[in-house]
């Protein structure tokens, strides 16, 4: 069982109505919505993909309820509201994202007793996204190393200050590179060789997530490029989780890193061609991963 | 006790961000919430006022049981969900309004028995606002004719074809000038003719609603022009439902015409200096009641 585990989760809400006209009174056509969060789409991606999941988050009462209708999941009702995130489809998108709202006072602890609990059934365990306020941002990090204490892989997908405190955990971590720059404090020059001083300083595997760039990934010396498929496109919402899927999954079998690298890239590439996240599409994926091209880069193979 | 009817509630959401650009991602700061609907709001400034009410309509259940905690109400259950009103106030303010939510089959009958059994405790029932969808168009009318076998009082505040099936009912109808308008089949013309006209048509009060310039009543025959304090500014959203608080009450309490017409003008004037629907300023009230003209304008007077 691969536990996701989400600290921020969001309702997704997509209005559509003919025109957006800043000042002006609207009447929408259609809404719809979406339990989401990274570490939801993640989980969702999993479940597609036949792999045994339990999602673990915070959330308010509602969101744990509906979303253990739809997937293996216990979100303990820590939060005061679940924030959205509102898009309005219109001639173009405007998104409007809600600030998550206040975490309980120990919901950090409880949660840890939770995967505390489940931490002997878990063949990995995968943390994606920002963190609610009041979250303590040492959250992942302590995490990682309750998996660690386990024998359990885990992969952090963090920005900013809870990608900052999980250096150093050994944990996968998945900067994209922004943060990898931002980690390193300068500008990210030749991405090689920052993965490279970003895994040395972290003392774990780091793989830097590039869109539709693909993959450069540094464990432990050895590293690789991973290049997607050529001229996918589509809604690149989601495609990251998606990927983390992949290198979820991979860790959790003990597969090899070339094969890992090769499915994160055609699972987050399959991801692109749904309208919506947290859904690959299984024939592209087929497709794509015959065509992802990995390249080992560290001097080993010069 | 004064009876509020809601039939098409909503969540009157508000977002705060500095700018809002439409094609692109905006984080809002604050988001603000409030359990609203236009009878909603008749039942808030009623509570105000101090006036015994009960708030019934149709809602889901987060919706019913959120707003018995702020007011004295049953929401049956009926609909899917409750539909969101969003305002994003940025440099200005634009508006997206969701469409309400099918109610379930039935939900006029149950909603009706929970009338049958209340109506023996009311002093006058108001309906106020648009009917979800799947709600039957002469509910209100209906509602109307219980409220009438009984001996109780109704105003119902409704528009299109609701306020249409409600004609010839005798209740107190209370349309606004494009609704009144659309009644007639014509171009307003002369408000008093108009509203003469209509009286006539449907045998019973008919209320003219003109926003800032007041209200234009005819009662069996004798008319009433009724003049707001002059220079009230502010946010007129909810300055309507105020005012219909004001003729329920009257209703309720068998006030003579003239003075329910001052009350309605002066609490809509009073409502318009808040910033949100539902609230009254009461020194502004004591203020604006002193201030409100009302004239006879049938011609028994001229």
């Amino acid at each position: 069982m691969i536990i996701t585990v989400t600290l921020n989760p969001a309702i997704d809400v997509t209005y559509r109505l003919p025109g957006l006209t800043v000042g002006e009174v609207h009447r929408v056509a259609e809404v719809t919505s979406r339990l989401g969060g990274k570490g939801v789409n993640v989980a969702r991606v999993l479940h597609q993909l036949g792999e045994p999941i339990h999602a673990v988050g915070l959330a308010d009462h509602d969101f744990g309820e509906a979303l253990a209708r739809e997937l293996p999941a216990t979100f303990l009702p820590e939060l005061e509201e679940v924030r959205r995130t509102l898009v309005v489809v219109a001639d173009s998108t405007t998104s409007l994202w809600e600030p998550g709202r206040q975490a309980a006072v120990g919901a950090d602890l409880r949660l840890l007793d939770l995967l505390a609990e489940q931490i002997a059934d878990a063949a990995a365990i995968i943390v994606s996204g920002s963190l609610a306020p009041g979250v303590p941002i040492d959250l992942p990090a302590r995490i990682a190393q309750l998996a660690a204490a386990a024998g359990v892989p885990v992969l952090l997908d963090l920005d900013d200050a809870a990608l900052a405190a999980a250096v150093g955990t050994g944990a996968v971590l998945t900067p994209n590179e922004d943060e990898a720059a931002r980690l390193l404090g300068r500008p990210l020059g030749d991405p090689a060789v920052a993965v490279a001083e970003l895994a040395a300083r972290h003392g774990g595997p780091v793989v830097l997530t590039r869109g539709h760039r693909g993959l450069i990934a540094n464990v432990g010396g050895m590293a690789w490029e991973v290049r997607p498929p050529a001229g996918v496109s589509g809604n690149p919402t989601g495609a990251g989780d998606a990927s983390a899927a992949g290198l979820a999954r991979g860790l959790a079998n003990g597969t090899p890193w070339p094969e890992i690298l090769a499915d994160a890239a055609a699972l987050g590439a399959a991801a692109v061609v749904m309208p919506v996240a947290g859904e690959i599409d299984p024939d592209a994926y087929k497709t794509f991963l015959a065509e992802v091209r990995v390249r080992r880069i560290d001097h080993e193979e010069d």
